[in-house]
């Protein structure tokens, strides 16, 4: 059996669970796939992660040049992070026809189309199952197993950092600070945490998975992003009386060719199957026009879920003589096929003035900009205003509607504060 | 762009479906996969059903020859369903090269060794992702996801048929012969239900899903099959007091190489993921060393959720030059790896004499057998003899003990009768 020759740029957590995966399920793979994964170079500038790997420091450099001019390398798996120098490494492997296998969805989000012209160039397969919901398969079910269906669909919770976050605040009734402190602590936040909690690493992802699903470029500055920093104890205290769990949504829609993408703290009904998704574990539903719902479960992150996904890429890559060509990278979505005023039901918490008339003013108000409400929910003054708490929620309205509402609203006299905004999902 | 010729054994529920996905997505299955899917010729004896779907009749037959001569057919989709005459058809077709996708699980199961030999010795492949679980990619997470893991459990809902009966004795309080009643009306159990409500339906999935996962063949008669037809609404009943929903399970384990593989109904806690599956929906959860625990969810049936695994493979196999083998048919599970005595909690319900010391003594022989009990209920005497009814829900225990002690409760005067013994799974 020929030696199928692996790279590793970098041995950092998911690097070094890469290569112990490798090592430790290679006679295995060997026996089942045919496919002998042999380690020959890695790109590491500290020496002692590859010695705590017993792993010989002859193949161990900083020099991209020790992978581009061996050619016994057919696969590059990338842990740097980042974009450069993985961008520059990357596009330079690809070019001399070595297959890349990434788990970096900033630079795969980010730099879709120049990685791909290269490695069209090369001949070689670029692949990154492991950017997307780590070992969740969820690339792999849209390009190989929902290929006979138009997606219509992504919705999912595709961040481990704020469901670890939002599931602490519900479960412990603690504040955004203090359960982000210790999301920190335990290690599942890191210490700028802005790249999870402000939504971008979501929005990377659901903009790769939305390309992928649309058969479209759906860039990063399509996606509508906002973070859970503002979402407080009381929302998801009163959430909770409503039935509702808040959760950090990434959902992306091709209705008839109008595509919205977006990602943004929602309320979903207790009974949704993404409300148990609980802690550092994500779950994504896709929905086919031929084989309807699917939804898919899983750890989205981690050294062992994380590598799992890239050795299968690895294997994947290895087992292909052409690979497949993401043609969507030409097409970018067009500006008028793109949503932005979605549609949504809204929870609205606000501060009012506890006299007559005041909810028959604001409800007036919501009507007048042809906002429905549902439910309203008035608690009396419990603050030192004397001011009352007042919860909306509406029917499906479009977002312009409420914004306007919201803006004439906060300049009535009976309204203290406007304190949070939050969109429910069925 | 050259055409990939596919034939179509059958065009009942789901042939028809695939015949339809294959037209209404050959355009974009072209544009993006680079295949051209062609249905070339189809084998089916009521020539209406071909018609209602405008194929012209030139096309159709009832002759395997026709498949056969014909060379631009590279691959066969078979929909007749049972052993004969699908099984000579299909080796006549993998021995001229053309590749093969099934749905049939009963043919797969039992003939998966001279199907794979044929396929070998004709350079063909051999894909049945529609056999388990319809439209949800479980295979395909299994061979080309889950690559790099030892798979050490597959748990699941693999069955829509008993899963609708059940949620309906659940839902409405009916009892076992009501809810199958009106599932057949339904068009979701058959006239003849024991496929599905024996389990063998589930058992022919869980071998084919086994011998996938463990890298051995796992024939059926190594798989414990037990039925839902003695599941009563009491049951069900007082298993909702104790926080716990019925389903039939399929679950196997591979734990350092002694495998157990079994189909039955269970208990499993309401906050389980597989407990929220409902109706017709199928979920498997499946445990692998690196990636942890991965759950997919979708409909197990129907004419386009399984046409559209049935499309996948067609294009999955079209993209390929050369197919992977399954060695393990030719390594059978040895009799010394299997595990027949399983552990498990159990639920026991009895009717007893409502007298003293009839508690101690039933707990007594319990004990004798290494039995250890976490939950007693005991209710006041309801029917005509007096006798009261009395649960016992166990520890971890193995089966035999379990047995050992029913026989004797059986024997003992204070029992009037052993109404149902129901496992449970945490």
């Amino acid at each position: 059996m020929k030696k199928t020759g692996v790279a590793l740029l970098g041995l950092g957590v998911v690097g070094s669970g890469t290569y112990k995966i490798i090592v430790g399920q290679r006679e295995k793979i060997k026996k089942i796939y045919g496919i002998d994964l042999s380690v020959e170079h890695i790109l590491e500038r500290d020496k002692s992660k590859a010695e705590a790997l017993g792993i010989s420091p002859s193949i161990v450099s900083t020099d991209i040049e020790n992978i581009l001019k061996n050619d016994d390398i057919k696969i590059v798996a990338e842990f740097f992070g980042g974009i450069e120098p993985a961008k520059t490494f990357l596009i330079k492997c690809l070019l001399k026809g070595k297959s890349v296998v990434t788990s970096n969805k900033e630079l795969v989000c980010k730099h879709f189309k120049e990685l791909e012209h290269a490695a069209k160039k090369g001949g070689a397969g670029l692949y990154f199952e492991a950017s997307c919901v780590g070992g969740v398969p969820i690339i792999r079910t849209l390009t190989d197993a929902m290929q006979a269906n138009d997606i219509k669909e992504i919705k999912g919770i595709i961040n481990g950092t704020t469901n670890y976050i939002l599931s602490s605040m519900s479960n412990d009734g603690i504040d955004y600070a203090d359960a982000l402190k210790t999301a920190q602590r335990l290690g599942y936040a890191e210490a700028d945490p802005t790249a999870d909690t402000d939504g971008y690493d979501a929005a990377y992802k659901l903009s790769i998975l939305s390309s992928l699903a649309y058969d479209k470029h759906i860039p990063l500055e399509c996606v509508y992003r906002e973070g859970i920093n503002k979402i407080t104890a009381e929302d998801i205290a009163i959430g909770k009386e409503f039935g509702m769990t808040l959760k950090l949504l990434g959902i992306s829609k091709n209705t008839d060719g109008k595509i919205e993408a977006r990602v943004h703290p929602a309320f979903i009904d207790d009974n949704h199957p993404l409300a148990s998704v609980k802690g550092s574990f994500n779950a994504v539903h896709l929905a086919g026009s031929n084989v309807g719902d699917i939804m898919l479960y899983g750890r989205g992150a981690g050294d062992l879920p994380t590598g799992s996904a890239i050795v299968s890429d690895i294997i994947f890559a290895a087992g292909k003589t052409t690979h497949r060509r993401f043609g969507f990278v030409d097409e970018r979505v067009k500006r008028s096929d793109l949503i932005s005023d979605f549609s949504s039901e809204y929870y609205i918490r606000m501060r009012v003035k506890d006299k007559a008339g005041t909810l028959s003013k604001i409800s007036g108000i919501f009507g007048k900009f042809g906002v429905s409400i549902t439910t309203v929910l008035q608690t009396p003054p419990t603050d030192a205003n004397g001011d009352a708490s007042l919860i909306f929620i509406t029917h499906m309205t479009k977002e312009k509607a409420i914004s306007a509402a919201i803006e004439t609203i906060k300049k009535s006299d009976c309204v203290g504060e406007v304190c949070n905004v939050i969109r429910v999902e069925r």
